[in-house]
């Protein structure tokens, strides 16, 4: 029976067996600072957010520095926590110029935890864009020069995508110039999503402390040549991520989802998938329940050919049990836990089986912990 | 039995008697000229964009122009729409700088409708800040002077707020500096939300058109002195509106919210009471359900006193019928609706019954249209 639990990811998507070695060992070093925490007593949003500060100061991961860049080659991330004993929520949108867009995230819900503002206000649960970077500043988080948030690998890829898209749209204004429409079936159809290691996705984390508490947290920096302000998954209530403490009848269920970023939000994928857990009150039997009935078989996405996600769970049941369990649609997902009951952590690279189709095929795995 | 229905509310809050019948023409005035486009064979999107609109000009309600000013004195807009044909989203946030917010969430719309933007990206749902704007003017939008969305009441409003919040900040200041406890006890403890007539909240309207497509759609100027930046529920799925056309053995709805923000948000209201309203297979027993449910006994509230919220909803069942809906824990909700059956335009200022407790009792009124 496990004290405490920490579960965490660096994305669903594609990872090249080049790099395994690296997500893993990122994974892994990070389940090992967070357990020490937890054992010396810390609480669930501290450690999570933590865990999250760690993924997104990694070079490898899309989140914090080293986040894809937008169309005009600038950092702009998404990052919220939920906690699962008062269900409280804090999330930051399109925020650039912070280092740890998820300390913003944790520093909301620490004032909501807090008394009221002046006046009967209440306090935010989500702030955006400019505004979002000054209150983080104005309360004390350090702002950071944003070309800091940028890395050598991050510029390149960026380089190689805006180069793309402006030969595709030359071709396309060319075409449409000369109006000559011959042999345009031939032209290659180039798409992003087919850049191998290149795209990455939401990272997150889920902890579980030794009172039980739950709690999720998830981070990103979008898609690549993304238009400014726009907001994903790891900004939006209920699809980036889910926490709920165990109570009478209800086993505690902590998610955090990676992957399609519209498909996500649509689908309401974190909250979709505890639900369903808590539901099924049988976590492997829950997730792909989820998975199957929120994600692939979604009349909200009845028009997508192809679903691709991620989710990792951690489930506290009744029987004071716990799980971690994770599944995914996308290529390969790379997952990292550790408990109380665990003498070291465990890291997975789980891919999809041989003859599975990314985005339509969905591969699933529960541990004890 | 309706071919097409048009619902609209200019917020959940406080009205004055003395404003009544202001708020009661501006809801006349759009059902006809709404019901004259639906008529004429315009669709949900489009109709419910121009309800929206018309609500966001006028200078009585709290979003677009007469928007509430934020902690700086400025406008910043949410607005959204849904569709319930493709369930298709759009929303902007904390959006500055455009006439009509709500016209940028149906231009995110028109463009999910159409292709993929090159490189197999797909194209936002939500959109936010200076990012959205900037989307807005690139796509054809006006841009206008920021200071043209303020009106000589909203500015008014905020001068008095400002001050009392300043003097509010000055008193603590003083308090601590002098850090003298002996009558503190009998400091007013002033609240915003008890400043009458100034607290609207969100507005929205629903339609079914001709084709049975439903749509809806919300704006708001969100909370006075409002941290910039900060989102509301009409910038966030499943929070402030939700559209769902009949399908077999489910009926069509189309629901919006309005209220206080935080809990609109956290209770992921208009999505909770329009499934409920699907799961019941009962138009005023899902709503009230739903109300209860999912706001007044909400295990996400647990901890708040009291509740605010109104949801409008339309209802086309299986059977051909349409039913418009209203419920409120708010002073009053002030309610429009009119139909291809109706000969004229129905409009309600509906109030808490004698009794009734603002924030904790719930009235409910349901109508075949």
């Amino acid at each position: 029976m496990a004290n405490y639990v920490i579960a965490v990811h660096c994305g669903a998507g594609y990872h090249s067996r080049q790099k395994e070695e690296a997500y893993k060992t990122l994974c892994k070093s990070i389940c090992l600072k967070v357990c020490h925490m937890l054992e010396k007593g810390s609480e669930a949003v501290e450690c999570v957010t933590e865990a999250v500060k760690l993924l997104e100061d990694s070079k490898l991961t899309n989140a914090g520095r080293g986040s894809s860049l937008n169309i005009r080659g600038c950092v702009e991330c998404d990052a919220s926590i939920m906690e699962g004993k008062k269900l409280l929520f804090g999330a930051v949108g399109a925020i650039s110029g912070v280092q740890n867009p998820i300390e913003v995230s944790a520093m909301l819900i620490n004032r909501q935890l807090g008394e009221k503002l002046s006046l009967g206000r209440l306090h935010p649960s989500v702030l955006v864009g400019e505004g979002a970077s000054q209150w983080a500043v104005a309360n004390g988080i350090h702002k950071v020069d944003p070309r800091l948030l940028i890395t050598d690998e991050s510029q390149k890829t960026y380089n190689n995508h805006k180069r793309k898209l402006d030969s595709h749209n030359q071709k396309v204004s060319k075409k449409r110039k000369i109006d000559h429409q011959s042999d345009d079936k031939s032209e290659e159809i180039e798409d992003l999503q087919e850049e191998k290691d290149v795209v990455q996705d939401t990272v997150g984390a889920v902890v579980m402390d030794t009172r039980g508490n739950i709690a999720s947290a998830v981070s990103s920096g979008g898609i690549s040549l993304k238009q400014p302000g726009r907001l994903g998954p790891a900004a939006i209530y209920g699809a980036g991520c889910w926490a709920y403490n165990q109570r009478p009848g209800k086993p505690g269920v902590g998610t955090v989802t990676s992957g399609s970023g519209e498909h996500i939000i649509r689908t309401v994928l974190a909250r979709e998938c505890a639900m369903s857990i808590q539901r099924e009150n049988n976590a492997s039997l829950g997730l792909s329940q989820g998975f199957k009935q929120s994600l692939l078989e979604s009349e909200f996405l009845s028009e997508e050919e192809e679903k691709y996600a991620g989710v990792l769970a951690l489930v506290h049941n009744e029987d004071n049990t716990a799980e971690v369990l994770w599944g995914h649609t996308t290529d390969s997902m790379c997952v990292g836990y550790m408990s109380s009951s665990l003498k070291k952590p465990k890291v997975v690279m789980s891919r999809l089986p041989t003859g599975g189709v990314p985005g339509k095929s969905f591969t699933m795995l529960g541990m004890p912990v």
